[in-house]
């Protein structure tokens, strides 16, 4: 047994609390070198009595490790545990501080969950389990009002460019809330719609105020308000690591240098303000001018931002808080943030863009998840660029699954394009079998998928500026097939919560191969999914157990034979079954 | 290579902001697997003009693996970086997602620490670097005001039991300072001093009040007072995680059952309450009936605690605070906790009790530092009870040493014995010269050293009851030589910043051998610590670079010969040697 392959950390992603009775365990094997792995797991005070080996299954693998779970309800809440691997005769206890070829002897030195208080439960909103976002990036969405554009927009369709405007804005939202209905999606991400000189509006001038090209507070009131009739929950988002340049105290800091009283709102390196050789005198996003860092732990910064992250939930009864650049602003504020948005409404989605392994704002007093963007890229990679096979690919995804504790994973945020990357329609090469193919992992993965507006309709687009194209509301231009295949996607996503929260096995994810093969199944239903990531048809056999089984979208009557099922796909197809 | 055992995860211990601009990286791999590993690193908006490799040193080892460490301090605060490993030819990139054969193409599949924001940088006190603490258990260390003995305390040094009184209180210490002062501590850690049943008084009736049969609030502020005068801090005991069963909500929660106003200020998991067969109806200290558990998750008992916390700072100026069965409250309000102390007193030492993996609560956001106990474990079971060899030994304190952040391993509470334990001279059969090298280890590793009352006098004592007897103050029956023994530790600590904060490099720690060597080296000094854990002498010979050495302790001209040093030492001796 390679013992330099075993990890577990108490906390964090290894023995968290997944509700207020409930614990999580988890340990690291190397990959297909343990054949069983159990808890020893009871209350510290009543260890003899209390202690029992709780079995732990396979959750996720990836190269080089398997991953184990187990979940534990202690009678008071409290847990003394080790592990015991097993290789066949070959065992090991784990303790916090050894491996042992014996039972430990001495309890102390097992590992400890202390105590669940209730207080650090890390809680998700049970809605975004269910969600199926819709991303808009609001100046390209829809022109409801011409009477607000702003100077020199250009006619709607033309071509994007870094800095040019087409007069999108929420009053089109507004008009088009039908499409997103007939779509299916139950919640819209927003990028920003506050005051900002630039047309993505990600340099904020007044966090205050609805951007006037978009409209005012009544018309986003208005919006949220059909929406939630409709069942679309509402997000926005929040710039909070920067301003912008034109944000009065940065406007002040500019004229009144030192002696401005917004000094430590912003991080100054050297007075006069300036640009020299193209690096800001200031911190910024990046090296970008017109986006100054702000001083999140100066406390007349952090009121006023808190006071801008309550009154959109307040006055807009928003649903959460897509944040921007969430991991360059320090962590004590987000969790001030945590505090004063979950108390005013507690089942709000607090979502960080972090492109990176987030478990540092995961643990329950920050975020509730993160842009998946090691899902994207996993995706991207097997399905779109070809880069790998499907044991590479279920590698990516099992290493990114046991990294979070579960409630984040089920709250993840699963895009496969943005306003920052290429178009996934452009990225196929215009390929759509092979757009649909990454969509349909995408909607049968645990996790919230989200729909980069005009995606639905076939929108192209390389890299910004050109994927924030206007929307194309000319049907003849929309492709519809593409329109009823996502729509019969949300459907069957929202039908069957096995494709939601239920647990992920792969069946078949071979080296060398195109074919992935897995199984989302809860309480209520087990389905298979097949899929051919190859441009020719092929056939796919794997042993199941059961006999019976039903296509789910045409309903059609499936049996296995001689306890497999053997599945003709075309290139790029995929199958859904389900046991009936 | 083995990746298998290659770890690194951003933040925690492995990633870390040491001051405003500086980040530590640190990395594991199989032990003596490994020739060579750097850092890539640079500016993640700059990557080509400012990516370079930085050198890791080994910092630590244990049984299994290595842990390399170095130090980077970015011009922007923020770091991209991945690792290089190398073991002679072969070598391997590790980034985020993938160990590499080639440079990585891709930075933005590399690690990241985003900013280094000033608020979540984890500051520990300084002077607690540099502290060398005392413990007194105030029923039992002198008793200085007959006038308030509890009701049938017994004459001064009779045999302690779990429940009986022999009225130390604060004026003995105050009338004591001055053999503290003599021995050379200058910190006093307090158990705790609040009204309360028991004589340990962890049993909190009062937060607000010093129990009557120690003194009052003046007694409390005059010791403070003598204490810093003399330089010497103090640190009190905070029962936060329980009360005791006579606190007055829970005497009103006992007497008006549901119907009790403070009925949320407990964990009730049935009415009424009741012990049945042992187990109460309500959460407690274990299953102890006398300490309730505090619902710290309810807004009254949180302003109640946390006044407390800050009326003991206000009025008293005391120095910090230990705070008692620490893991079994929440994270949340620990962090409440340390904005409230820091606020009031920034280099205020927070002191968790933990006996586990602690790094949860040492990231910059809770405590400074927990009470040592791996260290304890690891010095007791090789210098007292002879488990395991020097290698085991280097192994543990190795382990122990790369699972924090240096500024928590800076001001770690590095203690032998307690009230809760037996007393070292004791856990060592009455063998002073073990009892020695025990606390020559103790006094020349990182992390504030501190001293059981009693012990530097040579008292004995079993478990508790038996470790509580009264101080000794016959000086008769003082161990005189044994004093001599810490006070000459104590100015040796003090006068080398090396033994405090120095790094450490284990020179001899071999499998089956009992001899310890090993330098613990800053900017101004060099020192090289020669132990022999074995019942009979011994010659202990280690290669070293410098020639000229002096004796510490005696102030001997010693030479190295052939480029190395050889060292006859006693049953269980030490020698300390500076390079000149």
């Amino acid at each position: 047994m390679l013992l330099e392959a075993v990890y577990h950390r108490p906390k964090l992603n290894w023995c968290y609390a997944y509700d207020g009775h409930t614990i999580h365990l988890r340990i690291r094997t190397k990959r297909d070198d343990v054949t069983a792995v159990s808890a020893m797991a009871g209350d510290k005070y009543i260890w003899d009595q209390s202690m029992s080996y709780v079995p732990m299954h396979k959750l996720a693998a990836d190269e080089l490790f398997d991953y184990w779970e187990c979940e534990i309800v202690p009678e008071y809440r409290r847990l003394k545990y080790g592990f015991l691997l097993e290789n066949g005769p070959e065992k090991y206890w784990m303790t916090e501080y050894d491996f042992l070829k014996q039972p430990p002897e001495n309890p102390d030195r097992l590992f400890e969950y202390p105590f669940i208080n209730p207080a650090d439960v890390f809680k998700t909103p049970e809605w975004v389990k269910d969600a199926v976002f819709y991303q808009i990036f609001p100046e390209r969405f829809a022109n409801g009002d011409p009477s607000i554009d702003p100077t020199g927009a250009l006619p709607w369709g033309g071509t994007p460019e870094r800095d040019n405007f087409f007069g999108g804005d929420l009053q089109g939202v507004i008009d088009h809330v039908d499409h997103l209905s007939k779509l299916g999606v139950n919640a819209i991400y927003f990028t920003p719609l506050f005051t900002a000189t630039t047309n993505h509006k990600y340099d904020t001038e007044d966090y205050m105020q609805i951007d006037p090209q978009f409209g005012n507070i009544e018309t986003l009131k208005k919006l949220v308000g059909i929406c939630h009739e409709r069942g679309i929950r509402v997000l926005l988002d929040a710039v909070f690591n920067h301003s912008g340049r034109t944000f009065a105290p940065f406007v002040d800091l500019q004229k009144n240098g030192e002696n401005s009283r917004y000094k430590d709102w912003f991080y100054i390196r050297e007075f006069p303000i300036a640009v020299q050789d193209g690096i800001p005198t200031y911190d910024t996003f990046a090296f970008e001018p017109l986006m100054p860092k702000l001083n999140t732990d100066n406390a007349e910064v952090k009121e006023y931002l808190l006071k801008a992250a309550a009154y959109w939930i307040e006055e807009a009864d928003i649903d959460g808080w897509r944040l921007d650049v969430a991991n360059e602003v320090d962590h004590e504020f987000w969790r001030e943030f945590r505090r004063v948005v979950k108390k005013l409404k507690p089942d709000a989605y607090i979502l960080g863009e972090i492109w990176h392994e987030s478990s540092p704002w995961l643990m329950g007093d920050q975020f509730d998840a993160v842009m998946n963007y090691p899902f994207t890229n996993a995706v991207l990679d097997f399905f779109v660029d070809g880069i790998g096979d499907a044991r590479n690919f279920a590698n990516a995804i099992g290493k990114q699954f046991s990294r979070y504790p579960r409630q984040a994973n089920e709250v993840a945020f699963n895009l496969l394009d943005s306003h920052d990357t290429a178009r996934l329609l452009t990225k196929c090469d215009g390929n759509k079998d092979k757009m649909k193919l990454a969509a349909q992992f995408q909607f049968t993965y645990t996790g919230a998928p989200c729909i980069y507006y005009g995606d639905e309709i076939g929108m192209t687009g390389g890299h910004d500026p050109d994927c924030r194209k206007c929307m194309e509301w000319d049907e003849a231009k929309q492709d519809q097939e593409l329109f009823s295949f996502y729509q019969e996607l949300i459907r069957l996503r929202l039908k069957y919560s096995a494709l939601r929260t239920g647990n992920l096995t792969f069946l078949s994810a071979e080296e060398g191969s195109a074919n992935l093969v897995y199984t989302r199944e809860d309480a209520k239903d087990k389905i298979v999914v097949f899929m051919n990531n190859a441009a020719k048809p092929q056939n796919i056999e794997v042993a199941v157990e059961e006999d019976s089984w039903e296509d789910i979208r045409s309903g059609e009557a499936i049996s296995a034979r001689l306890g497999a099922l053997n599945i003709k796909l075309p290139a790029y197809g995929c199958v859904m079954l389900r046991v009936v």
